[in-house]
């Protein structure tokens, strides 16, 4: 019997923050359940028995290249409507005179589904093959975007977000207490495995907002439920100063020790941003295995501060990469590949010429788009814990056909001039989706 | 007689750097000149008439938006081939082993002609009506640039690159002397000139490439060919710490000054990046009418600081935008002005988190979208000195249509949740040339 589906091209990928790996003419053989069973070269045996046994054949074109898809480990679904505005406002009239009215209206499930029709398929069109989801407090709301998952056919975590604090969230978008919260947020990983009955392809994920907005109970009871249910953690964490400084206040302790504290920080846990990490969180994060969601887009405008990606990854912390919609202003995670460069070498270079050269920025900061793309692939799968990120035996194919002749975004193959290498890094910093010629998530096309 | 073209819709612009006008269904009324004879309110008596006596009638759907073309201040012609790479390397290296190799090829008339027939069609898609180019050395693939930009219909500045220098230049990438060079830069003027044949949409520019790049006796030349011609100046100042210091060493004054004493520093004259001009650099190009082409990305790779836009527009420099492809990894204008608001906000706010927040930026940097787009626009005619920019009687018309119903960009008018003002930031944050269903140079279709 021949495999589901067997994909001939150009492979290229990150398996480590610092290796391209290209894979020339290799046919990646996929079984029925959307696992890659081999990847081998197509002038092989294997790879002829491959392409002739295929129940289904997809030859690329030579101006096309097979990509793993794109990993998305933050991503606030219902600010989907205020994706592209709002980014001169302050973080706390951002929150609670724009986003917070927003995310209470998904009340209205039927609102909250003509978002999701909208968002689900355009974040695949993107080549978002993977989301890491925040919803809303709502459950029916929160529970429509796991079935809008399942229904498009996207990998996701999906997460009601529990919020309870009285001085950190407004009464009209709230927890009513503590112990609501919690039942709420225990009957909603219920109810997402009950949509996804056991396929794997979309699960509950455990999401107190952020420290400022939930109340001690809420937290320990949160970090209880994860111990008790197995389900990852995702959160916010040491985003800004006033974020970081705040644990400080509150705690007496840095916002990662709380969080551990209250036993949220576990293996694979999501910690979105980090920018204000201290080695010593860093360290913690490394021993456990939790992680940090780069956004950094989004951090220009609320954090403050560049995420010291490269220190963090030196530091052996697990980082994936997150277009925080809608404090990110686009879709997709190529475009944040990009900034994730730019911003490393605003972190370099300093941004401020009064200031001496010197003292200007963090030497030894900048990453590259190879750095770059690992975290929006590799980095990602391996900060959630799922076999995708890298096409290779074993794991899940979620996987991207990227058109390199494009006259729409710039995009081409100059035959003398171009290598494998340079082709990567413009494909990384100029593809978009109308460039995204197929989109699969579980060997299943979904765009 | 009717008018040429009538285009009925609501035009979104930005006329000054603070100022976001809305025209709700407005006729606006070309001539068969493509020049705008009038604006008028499309129920209005004049409005009516436009409409009825139209030669060619656009109306745009509800969803349509219209649009000022965007004004590429800074964009490298031969560079289009290496858009999107090698930007980590160190300028000196990109510019001797990558970019001067890359631009002594075009001494090939046929592959010049190769990559302006990709690069005109692709930019004018991403609504760059004016681009203000860099040429290379070789009066034969400048001129066949300005050719393309003739065919393509894209108004253009075209300028012979003047660069001599014989440590700041390879050997064999230069003007064999200073005295050939001023020759070959003249005599480009009349070729350019020859190719438009008074129409005036493609014009040359006077184009030292940067003062390490050019002996005295070549920058002095070039300025008495500006005075004797009337043609406008571009070239690079005080770009990178490098640059700015190279300045001081060489002429024991700022890039300015010294540019200024060679009579470069004109009326118009356009000077690329600028992030270390300093006040009295700045007074300077105020007093004159020169201003400086932002090119926001490219400065995140090149210029080691941020240019301060919001300070150079309050002191009354002329300032447009510029991709500086290929320092700037993207075609087109709209991504740049999320650049510029991206780096204003790192400039206001810094980078560095183990620096205090009290000193770790420059307060009252940031600038919003309508600041970003007036530069694209507005700022840019303004610079370069044409009646562009704006859609207003006696203006060209060079104009973009683009639909907010998108499902590829994620760009979409939610009813009960946004006004024209955010509509409008969406449009600047997320539309591709995907979204853009025409564009106009001159009142002729050129996309």
């Amino acid at each position: 019997m021949g495999d589901a589906l067997v994909v001939r091209g150009t492979v290229y990928q990150a398996p480590t923050p610092h290796s391209l790996e290209v894979l020339e003419d290799v046919v990646v053989a996929v079984n029925a359940l959307g696992v890659i069973r081999a990847v081998h070269a197509a002038d092989s045996a294997d790879g002829r028995d491959a392409i002739s046994g295929a129940l289904h054949l997809v030859e690329l074109s030579s101006s096309q290249r097979l990509l793993p898809g794109l990993i998305d480990t933050h991503i606030h679904a219902p600010q989907w409507p205020q994706l592209g505005t709002g980014l001169d406002i302050p973080l706390d009239k951002w929150l609670f005179e724009y986003t917070f009215p927003l995310e209470a209206r998904y009340a209205d499930a039927g609102f909250a589904d003509d978002v999701w029709n909208r968002m689900v398929p355009t974040l695949l069109r993107h080549g978002t093959t993977t989301a890491v989801y925040y919803g809303t407090v709502h459950n029916e709301a929160t529970a429509r975007l796991a079935s809008a998952c399942v229904r498009y056919g996207q990998r996701a975590f999906v997460g009601r977000v529990g919020m309870d604090h009285e001085q950190g969230t407004p009464e009209w978008y709230r927890d009513s207490s503590a112990s609501a919260g919690l039942a709420a947020s225990a009957q909603s990983i219920d109810e997402i495995r009950a949509i996804d009955a056991g396929a794997g392809l979309v699960q509950p994920i455990i999401t107190p907002r952020f420290a400022p907005a939930c109340s001690d109970e809420l937290l320990n009871g949160l970090g209880d439920l994860a111990a008790s249910s197995g389900v990852l953690v995702q959160t916010h964490c040491s985003e800004s100063d006033w974020e970081h400084g705040y644990a400080f206040e509150r705690f007496g302790v840095s916002d990662t020790v709380a969080l551990q504290r209250f036993g949220l920080i576990r293996d694979h846990s999501v910690l979105a941003h980090g920018d204000h990490l201290g080695d010593s969180d860093l360290a913690i994060l490394a021993a456990v295995g939790a992680g940090v969601a780069h956004c950094p887009l989004s951090n220009a405008y609320f954090a403050n501060a560049v995420f010291p990606l490269r220190r963090a990854l030196a530091n052996g912390v697990r980082v994936g990469l997150g277009s925080d919609v809608a404090g990110g202003a686009h879709p997709g995670l190529l475009p944040q590949c990009g900034h994730a460069v730019t911003a490393s070498r605003y972190l370099e270079d300093g941004v401020h010429a009064g200031l001496a050269a010197d003292i200007r920025g963090v030497t030894e900061s900048r990453v590259d788009a190879v750095t770059a793309f690992y975290v929006a692939t590799a980095g990602g799968a391996d900060l959630v814990g799922i076999n995708s990120g890298v096409l290779k035996p074993g794991n899940v194919f979620d996987a991207i056909v990227v058109d390199t002749d494009s006259r729409m975004s710039g995009l081409h193959f100059y035959e003398d001039i171009d290598n494998h290498e340079r082709l990567f890094e413009k494909i990384v910093r100029l593809a978009g989706p109308e460039d995204f010629t197929s989109v699969w998530v579980d060997g299943q096309r979904v765009a």
